[in-house]
């Protein structure tokens, strides 16, 4: 015998997780739609050039990566951005640009599990690609957080990074310095608000050798909206950013104003994937400080030129499905669940047929029903019924064949009513 | 730069495809929760062991395998199937039986790519666990036929098989004959309707050494319903097996007379994968006779048993979600898109706050509404709406900002109207 068990980091969804995870979907979806975002999918498994081609070394390690059957490096997609920059630069002679696209799909990463984190997840995306506007970076956070607010129900704050004006940030105060540096410093700003400032400062420290004053020093600059503000204003290039950048922290928060969001600028939000080139995105759950962001991303202006001599400039945004799945359950309400649907329970196995014609009758009507699988005891089939939560039993047997009449009783209240005539009066009843 | 490239074997879903796909996936998912099915999901990569531990060989080499992170031996599921008993063995405490599931997921066999056929595809299952009665092979079958009756609504045929009558009749043509020879006649018979009788013939004297003459005495019998009828009436437990198998073909055949489907018995129908016991069967499109199958199943009743002590009969069957997709791609109407939905031209950068708010007034009255990503000449903004297929378009510009009044463009009919007062009225209008 084989012992059955999951890989470590890898969950099942149950029937009431797995119903939460399509509400959530399905939301996306039709939020999506309607604000003409197509949907596409792309494979799990692609070349590992095409996913690693240079995706910062902090991803690489964490990839599910392997030769397949024809000696090919395969890798399972650690993002769904990747793969679609690698659609757009293999679709680019057809796709009407602007394109607006919503992608669903499972992605996997090696890394240490953790409550609500899995090494298998699921990220719903949506992106536009062939547009460096402004109204483009607003229709992918408007979407993002119109979609949350619908689903959560509960306060989130949206916090607006943009790495044009740290990276100016972090050049000003390092003099010389390397690209490795810089991407080592991204990494520890990033983790400000999780580790605090003395521990950036030692990550820092020992990753680049700077001096401890100099990185106290940025990291107020560029935790004060004042100070970046007027330090930016005379460098060509990032003024203009930051212009920007504070007209979509107001256009945002005006469009979401009737929503329960908070938008905030955070420029220590930095991100640790390598392919952002503007606004940076995380959103978390105000009631649950610790548990993380259920919603990020942001600008990619050179991610399809990877593929391609023609440069596409994107901008996306993934909902971690799994993570908002985690974030119900911390708000889980413990009332047990409502009676819902038909049973039909089987006296006389030659009711078998009658049985099935029956429950599609009920189905075309629009109500849950199912047929019991086998003429058992009456007592046991109502006890199934009870435990599936079904709100009524309709039975039938020798007499409903000789009859023509039904027989239905409805759990909540325990009422039985008999000889009910046909199965239009039995469709009214329930 | 890197190769843009897919792996062989492997494709992309575009807009039109994965709109069809949802189709196909909700269908399914409409069909099953209203008949009493709930969702789960499992994870697509498992232990090796788990998901090959007698998984015939037919199945082993295609599977993909490989050794992750922690020196495990992992794979990407090649069914929804097996996990899925896995599933139930370590659930078996909490699931109320028979438990009625449904899964939707992506699985992966390293086979030879053909036209439809990928090395990654999508499932769609449906099972029932924990009961060994008819009624439960009929629900499946049933949900089955009409998911794809309202889906195709084009004349199908799902033919029959049954693997305890099938064995029975080739124990008694070959009297001595080991397991490995079984499985190999199992694997030849059901290349019958692909390869004709003569091959069939040839390949078992080849893999087994048997006589031809016994090889088409064998298949004379399997292939003669009057025959095998009349043939397993005497031998204890086929017997009921054959009253069970020709009931369960009545009873569905009755079930599903008014649905495009055509029932078959046809015991050369044996399927490869190892795991099967009682029914089985495959579904093939009347107006595709080379196409092949796009749904098949059966009964399992000792799959479970891998994993678990207690033994639990199943039921169930998959619906290729991308073999029914390229079917429809067969039958593809050639008319052109409608036209749909309304797009926001800008024509004053200043219009661009008003024209999201604008989209979200017409999204939230259920229209598709899109906004421009940039203030450009109007003229491309309009080739942009009409490439987009869209059925109007607002323009917002200096005008309108300043007397708060709409103008509206049918890009069908090419007419304009000037002045609309209000949101309100513009609402109507599209």
């Amino acid at each position: 015998m084989i012992q059955a068990r999951k890989l470590k980091g890898f969950c099942d969804f149950n029937p009431d997780a797995a119903r939460r995870r399509d509400e959530i979907v399905s939301s996306l979806r039709g939020n999506a739609r309607i604000a003409g975002f197509e949907e596409i999918s792309t494979p799990c498994l692609e070349y590992s050039e095409v996913l690693l081609g240079s995706a910062g070394g902090e991803t690489e390690k964490e990839v599910y990566r392997f030769e397949d059957h024809g000696g090919r490096s395969v890798a399972l997609r650690f993002d769904l951005t990747v793969p679609f920059a690698r659609y757009v630069a293999e679709n680019q002679g057809t796709l009407i640009m602007p394109f607006k696209k919503f992608q669903v799909g499972e992605v996997w990463r090696g890394e240490k599990p953790q409550k609500g984190r899995y090494r298998q997840f699921c990220q719903a995306d949506v992106d536009i690609i062939g547009s460096d506007e402004i109204s483009a970076d607003l229709e992918v956070l408007q979407l993002i957080v119109k979609t949350i607010d619908g689903l959560l129900r509960k306060p989130f704050t949206i916090q607006l990074g943009n790495r044009v004006i740290l990276t100016s940030l972090i050049r000003h105060a390092f003099a010389g310095i390397t690209e490795d540096q810089e991407k080592k410093v991204f990494v520890a700003i990033d983790k400000l608000e999780k580790i605090g400032l003395d521990k950036v400062c030692g990550l820092i420290q020992k990753d680049c050798g700077f001096e401890g004053a100099d990185i106290k020093n940025l990291i107020g600059k560029i935790s004060d909206q004042k100070t970046y503000s007027s330090f930016t204003q005379d460098i060509p290039g990032v003024a203009d950013e930051m212009m920007r950048f504070e007209k979509t922290i107001s256009l945002l928060t005006k469009l979401t104003q009737r929503m329960a969001v908070t938008v905030k600028p955070n420029l220590s939000i930095a991100r640790g994937l390598g392919y952002y080139t503007g606004i940076v995105f995380e959103t978390t759950i105000d009631e649950l400080p610790g548990f993380g962001s259920i919603s990020s991303g942001g600008r990619y202006n050179e991610l399809v030129s990877r593929f391609s001599k023609q440069e596409y400039p994107g901008v996306g945004g993934s909902i971690g499905v799994d993570r908002l799945l985690a974030a119900f359950d911390e708000f889980a309400d413990p009332a047990s669940e409502q009676r819902a649907g038909v049973f039909i329970a089987i006296s006389d196995p030659a009711a078998l047929e009658l049985a099935f014609e029956v429950a599609e009758d009920i189905r075309e009507a629009g109500k849950l029903c199912e047929v019991a699988t086998k003429a058992s005891k009456l007592a046991q089939q109502f006890k199934y019924a009870d435990r599936r939560k079904r709100l009524h039993v309709v039975v039938l047997g020798t007499d409903e064949l000789e009859t023509g009449s039904f027989t239905l009783k409805n759990l909540e209240t325990g009422l039985e009513e008999k000889g009910i005539k046909d199965i239009r009066e039995l469709i009214q009843r329930i």
